[in-house]
């Protein structure tokens, strides 16, 4: 199953754009290969993808969304790293590849992790130098998502989500709004950054944003319990395993992909006003939980 | 043996600025315990105490020094706190008390250690929007100390030191000036930034950052042969376990305390021309080498 034209065309640039920014790094060449290797190991994009999207949705940028782009990507690749380690998921097999610790080691996956996470400042206070303001709003935006109300915060509650002691629907609401869907909300404010879209622009695209990062979550869920290890490309059947409260316990199979649906249908809702410009943005949104990956 | 009267004014000066930002913090009780534990574990403030004196050695500061305080610290804390974890350097004291990973498991200290990074830029990004010019030259330097070109790749090369194959003194150089050097130097001229200090003023700061760190260093080495665990707080006689190239060994002990003072000596001659109001930053200096922890 292979994404949508519009998505691909925006993955084909984020791959671009993270092997120019690549050219940039500096440090010692066993951690730059640890760092390179998760980059490297691909996946749908999707944040990036979104940021560029999200971007040529409000008009024309007003600096090159490529340093952006990035930086939502290494936040997204330290946490998945982090996330793997031993002490954590425990995870061995990510992206149809062995996960970094296995490959490197626990301390210089540890390390490639915190490296990820601050090269991706690097890459974002780097390049925008030039308008203050849309870099003081690009780096605010982004720490905001990576710190403890965002996806680390979200880490933790999920590792108490567990032991079958089952949560309700709005704290795992929440916890997902913050583990997955933080960064997914801070892509998309970053592209309407770029661009100097006004407040109601602003609103509308953040809502969109926090709709299909919800659906990308319940879809998760789903896919956990229906498809292949082979189709996703990491293990399946984790959350039972770990006796994890997903939307499919709460609201059962079918339960679970109405609402994934009715929360597309509310993303899309929020894009009526941009136009034929926000194209991708719905295809990314229907896409989301159409995948078998 | 007590701080240097100046010192001690800045590091109380530090510690009211991290309990204020602390305030600041939201996230789940759990990982902000596990981040306070660590941040809260004192120590001699050196970063934070730096940045406050750089500021004052330079003039007034244009805006309030206090959240890049906090944010110096934050990254040391998550580095200190990631070093310590069993797949890194296993150590389970530091300052006299459990290291975070034997207090709260390795997850939660991974977890913490990763939120204390992105809550440094979080301050950052939030304390100086009305300033955007200085707010981005103090990420910029935030975000190169603590990249793969910085601490975490001096980290990298530290734990490739080791095992019986003595380094040369300029890969041994290399490796402080990345590891322990890199956050001292961007302490010193963040703080310098703060005043808006010209180019003359941060050229002498960072060469008194680069000796001072390094002397720093040297001390630590010497200190690891001739202190004990109960002076240090934390484990002493590591570097000769984990048979690490150091200081002494390539200079002895005699030459490491010559090699130290002269580095001292040389960090005091580049604040020349900044007369009394770096008397903080000199007292800093010659405290580095003189200490007994």
């Amino acid at each position: 199953m292979s994404l949508p034209l519009e998505w691909e065309r925006y993955r084909l640039r984020a791959e671009e754009a993270l092997e120019r920014q690549r050219l940039k790094w500096r440090g010692p060449e066993t951690l730059l290969d640890a760092m390179s290797y998760s980059v490297e190991a691909g996946g749908k994009r999707l944040r990036p993808a979104l940021l560029l999207a999200a971007c040529d949705a409000c008009g024309a940028a007003l600096s090159d969304p490529s340093a952006a782009a990035c930086a939502v990507e290494y936040v997204h690749t330290y946490s998945l790293i982090h996330d793997d380690l031993p002490a954590m998921d425990n995870d061995t097999l990510r992206r149809g590849k062995p996960t970094n610790h296995v490959v490197f080691g626990e301390a210089l996956a540890i390390l490639a992790g915190d490296a990820l996470l601050a090269e991706a400042f690097r890459a974002l206070s780097g390049a925008y130098a030039e308008k203050p303001e849309v870099s003081a709003a690009l780096l605010c935006e982004l720490a905001q998502a990576a710190s403890a109300c965002g996806l680390v915060g979200g880490q933790v509650l999920d590792m108490q989500n567990g032991g079958n002691v089952q949560i309700a629907r709005e704290a795992l609401e929440n916890l997902h709004a913050m583990k997955t869907g933080a960064l997914i909300r801070c892509a998309v404010r970053m592209g309407a950054f770029l661009t100097g879209a006004d407040e109601a622009r602003l609103v509308a695209l953040t809502r969109y944003a926090e709709k299909i990062g919800l659906a990308f979550q319940v879809t998760d869920d789903i896919l956990d319990v229906t498809a292949s290890a082979a189709e996703l490309g990491k293990s399946v059947g984790k959350d039972a395993q770990q006796a994890k409260t997903t939307f499919v316990d709460l609201l059962g199979l079918d339960g679970a992909k109405s609402y994934a649906a009715e929360l597309v249908a509310e993303a899309l809702a929020e894009l009526q006003s941009f136009g034929p410009r926000a194209q991708a943005l719905r295809e990314i949104a229907e896409f989301i939980v159409e995948r078998k990956y």
